[in-house]
């Protein structure tokens, strides 16, 4: 069965390819024609995302938090996803992420507790792969 | 067959316990050490989201329609399955509850209307349910 | 002096003459055109938009506090001091403002908070209005 | 299979029916009563609703565009689908279409993301049907 | 007496500088210190926000009207006067930009009235400055 | 002259008292009835916005900037400018904070700038006055 971490991943991954891969890469029509893909825009702008979590003044793992707590208050699922994944590789631990869920609860409301709740279901999940590695395989 | 009424129900559930619950019921990591559970800004958090709703100087009622009214523009499909369960339970009509959605959809504008029609599926699915009551044995 | 109150109807009725008003109540353009007004489907936009708050199986107060808590979660000033004038004039209390204002706090959060202090601000000086009206002539 | 393009189609035109049917359209509850349908309010913004992207001073293709930034920006994956399709079906290109998705992704920023995947998805879809009418058969 | 129109781009292009700028152009505290400015994430932003809305396979006009759509809906004036201002430049009517309000309107509801007033107000500004060429000297 | 940071300091304390506060600090309405405070619900949610806050598994600072990240995606000026009040008040650098305003920037886009402009004004007199601390006397 296909966790719904697996999922996430390979949906990101394979969308990631459709829109900033080369000609080939993006796969055909049915017609037979390449598909287009996205314009130097949108791949500067997807640059840009990637660079502005670089340590810098701030490390690393405060500035996915950052992304997490803003992620939650705008309430994407996706986005959630991604900055729970990145701070547990960054090493954070439940008790600080917990925290990063009081601000966001805080800040957005109750609205935001759905949210929370696949937020908490997502991040045991990650825990769980990292104590079982050979999931990976 | 699950139907949606009872996803969200357990879902909830479990979330809210493995949330809000003590260690032996929050459960374990795969390395059997207990999940840490959320704060204590959390809980309480929690504890006033429910409280809000308590009948005052307005109905439980009326509560609940103004709780259905914002979730609605805010466009959060649990909450406003949430809502309008508890608007059901306390003994709102169908057409008082198509009058909170004109509101809702005058307000927030045509991006509320998928929201809308899943509302409406999920009404149609409490009320069933009311009208068999057996079928949560 | 004219306080917020006054500034928020006058602004309101000048530019809605502007917007759904005839040719000549539109004015002019400084090279002596007429300004254009708005399309059908606004001026329908804007009928409707009333149309909504009239009683129906809801009483028009209940209809006009589920248009303040969405204006509350939304965070829009004009929009919570319009529903605020309504409430008020249709007789809500304090009291049941205040339990209104208890559920955008809880469903939209903290970031409601500095539209919360302008909101009791505009119910204080709707209060004081409605006890000298003799300041409206 | 059913595919995301046809679950969109048939869920949106069956609780459309619920909600803007004539009574026997609307169907029944377990008990036998007709189910209520929307108010006028309701029916009478989805008029308009359609109305607003009539051709006009501007082409019906450039409103659809503008009604798919609008819902990219506040990420509605059903109205961006909606009026993908619309586009589409209007003509535009996949050029014209990923340069509406950079407007979208610079104003509403990384949050964007997750829904220009699906975006990206859906309209390859558009595409593929396109190309093979016979699908609908 | 300073126009809205004059405070806006006043505001805009001093803290423009004061991010993007050189050292002396960013000022010096008050201890002599120099201003630090943005880093080199939001420079590049800038840039490509600049660039996004360069004429490509939709014409620059074209480009504006969804800003502009998309600003309108996430309800934010400076960027709406913005967007105004730069479909006024190039040569869109006041025909047209109310058709782009319609559209915003209505995926947006009633919340969107009160920028929409706003949003009138600034572009009769526009449109008289055009007039009166002379009061920018 | 009034700053900006006076007037922003002098409303939220007036107004807090006239939510918090007991019945003298509240004032009277012109017919001498004591106004009517806030409910339990809403006093007990601005402790919980204060105790989130404290120092935890993540220091105070952290959680400042988290609230401030949250704050700029959802563009509220008044709680952008208490954030950076409380980072400047913990030690945080202007380097720090320009990072905060990168994260912000990128997951809410160009919507976020003209609340960066006012963040940035605003920080700038928050520095200016830890210069000069008699401007408090």
């Amino acid at each position: 069965m296909t966790t719904r971490y697996e999922q996430f991943k390979a949906f990101r991954e394979n969308l990631n390819t459709r829109i900033l891969g080369d000609g080939d890469a993006r796969g055909t029509h049915p017609d037979g024609s390449t598909k287009p893909g996205a314009t130097l825009v949108t791949k500067r702008f997807f640059g840009l995302d990637t660079k502005a979590y670089d340590q810098g003044a701030l490390p690393a793992r405060t500035k996915e938090m950052l992304g997490l707590s803003a992620s939650m208050v705008l309430r994407c699922d996706d986005c959630i996803a991604y900055h729970i994944d990145q701070c547990v590789e960054l090493g954070a631990s439940d008790e600080e992420l917990f925290e990063v869920f009081d601000i966001a609860l805080i800040v957005g409301g109750s609205i935001v507790i759905p949210h929370l709740r696949r937020a908490v279901e997502f991040l045991d999940e990650c825990r769980a792969r990292k104590m079982n590695p050979q999931a990976d395989a």
